[in-house]
């Protein structure tokens, strides 16, 4: 009865391979429908999270992924990430994210990524950095002599990543621009607000016009604290309406800990093909259907009582 | 170079395959990382993500998929989701979600779908009721005639699906207990805030100590109208603290419209045992951790532009 079919989600042969010398992963994915916004292109939290599972699966492979490190009392800590589009896939689009590792220095490494469409052609690049840290003595391990050095043997020195690096962001706005709690949703296994919860909370300060009249051509995020369940944040802004370039700064309301620090580079969409939102369903006035069905089934015993309202 | 993986996310392979008459679709995952939540199982709203994808795949392979609907100026509209489950997957779990459709009505059709743990034991189930809208006319189709009843081949008689249908759920409180606007993580393709947020917004009404303690044994949601970016949501809830029973009813503020109602039967875990939290990684006062770095790499000039503060 039972009929197989492709996974969604992760893979669970992935995580078993653990074999593989190859300094590059590669991964295939298709966009699903809750995974798109109001364009119906991926969104940018999306694209980070996916991000994040690759370098998750790349490490593990060799080696370094958290539970591994986990048992050695050692974790790693994302620094920072810049993600870089000339386009996203669209709802069912096919795509593919490639990830490596660029350097390794004493206190961090860098790991890069490309995102290539269907056709196999590069449509966007993310660059990483990640520290390891000693759960035991709360002190940054250095990854050059650990495990005997062994992470260098996965330095990947052919690919470019022709994206700029992360650089400074500095907020100067004295209001927040909106304040929000740490809710269940936004905490991870670990009881922080997950790296990519922020992502998401920064990307909803911008007006629907925006996402879906502009694209987001670079988005950088520099993690700085963590923050717990029932945190009050205050998500400061400022606009620099000339570039169209937007820095974001989240903070702990009453300690006033910079959390994390993001820097939005927006562009105009040229022309009219590239927005390419699918027409909306015309179901605005939903309720009128709902309407229809409870007068057209009152006499329909086995269906009322969907009816109710 | 390239070192083809396995897939994360959906398969492109999937959604092309549309040959099968197989009455039973059967989809494989693995618990990823942003997708489990502070007890390192996968939270509600994303089981219910996987669950209406796997309708979504199910539906296509057989010609009733939302594409070829839109095509005929069809779409279906979820009407309940009920979910049940004695346990849920934890991070990197492997699981599997089978779905079929058990019964068609005139207005509304019934697709059920059980959860399977790596052992193929069913650990949960999940009933879902849907409706076909004439998007020219707004008006429900009779699914029992369109495509000369095609779908009632698609019908699964021999599976069962051992929880109560989704029932009528009251809500008395008079006082919003949390009120937000819609926001663009929110929105769907169409427009509207999409399903599984809804799910997320109503898990995050409870307090984190509840979702670590205790089991969110059944959840249920009817959907009514649909909301739009902006729109101002009031949430109210009803607490059986007898039965550890909520009942919720999300509002637009100014209309007063109800959205959608869900329900939440909760339970205490027994044992410990029952309570498979993962020990937090003591990254509290990461702070600590930073100063430290910052201290140490005052001189290592290429790491020094990650360390601002």
């Amino acid at each position: 009865m039972k009929n197989e079919e492709y996974s969604l989600s992760l893979q669970p042969q992935m995580v078993k391979d653990m074999m593989t010398k190859e300094n590059v992963g590669s991964y295939r994915f298709l966009a699903e429908p809750f995974h798109v916004d109001c364009t119906g292109r991926l969104t940018m939290s999306i694209v980070g999270n996916h991000l994040l599972n690759c370098a998750g699966m790349h490490a593990a492979k060799r080696g370094f992924g958290i539970t591994d490190l986990n048992e050695h009392h050692y974790t790693w800590v994302l620094s920072r990430l810049a993600m870089e589009f000339k386009d996203l896939p669209m709802q069912y689009d096919e795509f593919s994210i490639d990830t490596w590792v660029e350097a390794v220095y004493s206190l961090f490494t860098d790991r890069n990524f490309s995102m290539h469409n269907a056709k196999g052609e590069a449509i966007g690049y993310a660059r990483s950095v990640w520290a390891m840290i000693d759960l035991d003595s709360r002190r940054p391990v250095n990854l050059v002599t650990m495990h005997e050095g062994r992470i260098n043997e996965y330095i990947c020195t052919d690919r470019e990543c022709p994206i700029e690096k992360p650089g400074r962001i500095r907020v100067v706005a004295t209001e927040p621009l909106y304040s929000f709690a740490a809710k269940y949703s936004d905490i991870d296994i670990n009881g922080h607000v997950n790296s990519v919860r922020y992502i998401e909370h920064i990307l909803d300060l911008l007006p629907l016009e925006k996402h879906k009249t502009e694209r987001l051509k670079r988005f950088e995020i520099a993690y700085i604290t963590e923050s717990y369940f029932g945190d009050q944040l205050d998500i400061y802004m400022d606009e620099d309406k000339e570039e169209n370039v937007y820095m974001v700064e989240v903070r702990k309301h009453f300690s006033g800990e910079v959390v994390c620090r993001a820097k939005m580079e927006w562009k105009e969409m040229k022309n009219e093909d590239d927005i390419k939102i699918k027409p909306t369903l015309p179901l605005r006035g939903g309720l009128d259907f709902w309407e229809y069905v409870r007068g057209s089934t009152k006499s329909m015993k086995n269906e009322e009582y969907f009816l109710q309202k």
